[in-house]
């Protein structure tokens, strides 16, 4: 069966798509611990970042690395901070998280609460500035 | 001025090193979230790990895989979770946590005190397993 991240790269599931090539996928995160919360994936189905082969998992952090540019340019934030926990979707993802400080990357916060149109220009946004 | 971590590659401050090539170096965090708590960095003294080169980016993320997997063999853990925050040390660096659930990545908890001999003894082990 597929993954719930599957379903969103073959648009069964609806998303707020940020970029997309031939092998990786970044969306927003719909519980974002910040505005502008991405969530980077490989299309290929893989549970374990670490079982990645070494190209791939090479290569996804170099697609991160655009994306965070672009959250940088277009979201309030210091830096962009990186997690992969992946203990709850078995699709390897890392998150990329819009920080201020360090607190700032704590699952255990409370998520933001946005409206589809936040969602809606914060992914806008962000792709603008791809 | 030298960044702590550069100290640390030159071995003017002391560490429980886990692994060395030509440019990345991994080594325990002396604060740990968990037993086996892992930094890598690259010797490069670069501030944010987004303005690293990609192909400097992409073969960290290679190194740290390999760290990750002799981790998961000598620790009790069910995969080693990836976090990069970096508001504290200006030298970007790849946290690798053995985790067992997603709450123990989470950089308000309380850090393990391991004492000098339990250090050495996790950091002869991961070094074994690579």
């Amino acid at each position: 069966m597929s993954t719930i991240f599957t379903k969103i790269v073959k648009g069964e599931i609806p998303c707020y798509k940020i970029a997309e090539d031939d092998r990786f996928f970044a969306f927003l995160d719909i519980n974002p611990l910040a505005k502008g919360h991405t969530l980077v994936i490989p299309k290929q189905e893989t549970d374990y970042l670490f079982d990645l082969e070494d190209n791939l998992l090479a290569d996804m952090n170099v697609f991160a690395k655009k994306i965070a540019i672009a959250q940088k340019k277009v979201i309030d934030c210091k830096r962009v901070g990186v997690a992969v926990l992946g203990l709850e979707v078995p699709h390897a993802h890392i998150h990329l998280i819009p920080m201020n400080s360090e607190a700032d990357v704590n699952f255990r916060n409370p998520k933001l609460k946005l409206e589809k149109e936040e969602f809606e220009s914060i992914a806008d946004a962000i792709r603008k500035a791809l």
